[in-house]
């Protein structure tokens, strides 16, 4: 096949035209990737609850027509100039944020915040000249996160762009782009628990889920979706739980998940009843789904030091709304409970995601669960239907029919 | 000098009769050491806060008559039975809080809340046999914290001793046994300062003065006290300050201090204060004021890992009154803040204590600065005076006249 290097491509895209609005598979011309930029070909992608809430437009300025998604994995058609790291045919996951490698922060081994290719939602265009790569008879079509997955052919800054093993399956490891990494990170990097302790884990989306992959798990969210599910390390079953989702409660076990909480069936803070069930406390709580009340009752799930011999440690995944207030007694602190946030379980993007792809294909870890529904880009909608439902966890969309 | 082992001892103490009222030098008896645990002779002491808060009552269930006081040095005049590391003649500081080695919590390595000796405020009577070992004229005077040095001997249970290098200045080395390691380990062993940063402290009383000791620091208090100095490790005087303490003023440079900041100097927020001084926060704060909205102020001061390439952590220290709560933005701890607490600043009293005695040997540490008065024990209650008008950090309290 002749390279399409240097050259426009005519593809097809899921556009977004109008907040809330059913996607509409459109030909979109894609421009060759700019100084530093790489063009991908998308073979697989997914809908993250962050893409809808950026469609749905509710809480935020609606920036329309958009081409949204970064959960993807793809290969690398052509590079732009400047960029040494990648060459076509390279297989790779385009990421929402991005590490340039020459800031103080991708030279810090604390951040993951690139003060060049940070996270910004409400950019559309690439940082290279403002401009948007897509365009349909000459309208510029926005670009979301710097990704735009739901489409044949994307242009992605290299520097958000990891490089990943080409015998990883793109249709499986693609879920390392965001949420997985973002629980798993939270869990393996910032929560840490010791060996034998008991993990809390709020909320029940693949972000929740994967922080039960290294550490089985106690979990549950205080969404509408009141989930909960209750383990220890050692794979005792000693909690009481229950459970009401229609999906997990079969896959239970694939999660590392023997029991679950819903809060609802209690009449008392949700904290009191972990309290309660685990004799004092859990010694790490993550929430994952961004609502205050759940972070507020994390907290105080874990235990102080005075009734374990380790630090109780929550961390905050979730992203709460503007208005929200954090409350709890001080004391609460001073008893040596620690509290701390995440953002994409700090993981760096290019330096670090190849290696938990490599984790995948020396099966420390499980990804295949996470996949529970399946459609052709043309059903792409079907993905949205499922997310809004609260059905399964993620749609594989495959872009080759 | 005959031995006084396995005798009473008639001696000078300091009884403190009624909530509120002026101490009573009387003449008390004092019991043997049961099992394990030990009679020192108490050389010097001083006073805390904690003592005035439990004389005041406030706060508390009342308990007199009791003889207060926990920080201090002496030497042991005898022991009881089953002690083993400890003979007559060691040099000694009384904790306030034990280590017994034995508990989960001594044997972990997180962990300085001992399950045995762990410090409890209510108890005035010895674990072994639930009785105290003062009397005078056969009534029970109460014992406090374990420790009551406000008498020329008391009786400690030999897991709260920590047994120091016997060349150490008892005048000196006392001040190890409270504050100074409270503000020091919370420095050290928690908050952790990378070289090159800078540490906001809230409260200038003997513990927040200890925070600045291994790193200058930025300093303030929101009580009614409200002193603030700022600094930063690599001894660049750059940020504005103002200050209005009396004695302070005059020694800011011995406590690695150049500047303060007085939150009522400003019409805002004194944290939006200490953001602007710092451009973006500060690395790290620690608050030891105990003053509710000091600790929002020192976890909102903490820069976020948006702006600065490694995390910013906020340290409680300072005790709480009951029905505070602590409210925040959730939004504070996703960009990657962490907030934790601390006792003791993470000591284990019997293991590093001796360790942190020999800093001050090897002049890695002073302590001198933190003497501001000195009376002999007849004039005891010119140091409640001192630290009711806010005057001094420790008045060193002679027992020999």
């Amino acid at each position: 096949m002749a390279s399409t290097a240097n050259q426009i491509i005519h593809c097809k895209a899921a556009v977004s035209w109008e907040a809330g609005k059913p996607l509409v598979i459109e030909e979109v011309v894609v421009a060759p990737p700019q100084a530093m930029e790489v063009r991908i070909k998308i073979l697989y992608t997914a809908l993250c609850h962050t893409d809808v809430y950026f469609w749905e437009a509710k809480g935020q300025s609606p920036l329309f027509p958009r081409i949204f998604g970064h959960e993807a994995g793809g290969i690398v058609e052509s590079v732009g100039e400047g960029v040494t790291e990648l060459k076509p045919g390279d297989h790779v996951l385009p990421i929402f944020t991005g590490e340039c490698r020459a800031c103080a922060h991708c030279k810090s081994e604390q951040s993951n915040m690139c003060e060049l290719l940070r996270i910004n939602t409400e950019r559309g265009v690439m940082i290279e000249d403002g401009k948007s790569r897509f365009s349909i008879k000459g309208q510029p079509i926005y670009h979301f996160l710097g990704t735009s997955t739901f489409s044949e052919y994307t242009v992605v800054h290299s520097g958000c762009v990891a490089k990943i093993n080409p015998s990883a399956p793109l249709d499986t490891v693609f879920v390392l782009s965001c949420g997985f990494c973002t629980g798993f990170g939270a869990t393996v990097n910032v929560a840490k628990p010791p060996k034998g302790s008991t993990v809390a884990v709020f909320g029940l989306g693949a972000v929740g889920l994967a922080v039960s992959i290294p550490y089985l798990s106690l979990i549950f969210s205080l969404s509408d979706s009141c989930y909960a599910h209750v383990h220890d390390y050692d794979n005792n079953p000693h909690y009481v739980a229950s459970m009401r989702t229609r999906l997990l409660k079969g896959q239970a076990k694939k999660f590392g998940v023997t029991e679950f909480v819903n809060p609802k069936d209690h009449n008392k803070p949700v904290q009191e009843v972990l309290v309660e069930m685990t004799n004092g406390g859990v010694d790490r709580s993550i929430e994952c789904t961004g609502n205050v009340q759940a972070m507020i009752s994390a907290f105080e799930s874990v235990h102080d030091v005075y009734i374990y011999f380790w630090l109780g440690v929550a961390v905050l995944v979730g992203v709460p709304s503007k208005d929200d207030v954090f409350k709890t007694h001080p004391l609460n602190f001073l008893t040596e409970r620690t509290l701390k946030g995440t953002f994409y379980g700090n993981f760096k993007p290019r330096t670090d995601i190849p290696l938990v792809v490599e984790k995948y294909m020396n099966k420390e870890i499980e990804l295949e669960k996470f996949i529970t529904h399946s459609v052709p880009f043309s059903e792409i909608n079907t993905a949205f239907d499922l997310m809004l439902k609260g059905e399964g966890i993620r749609c594989l969309i495959r872009m080759k029919e």
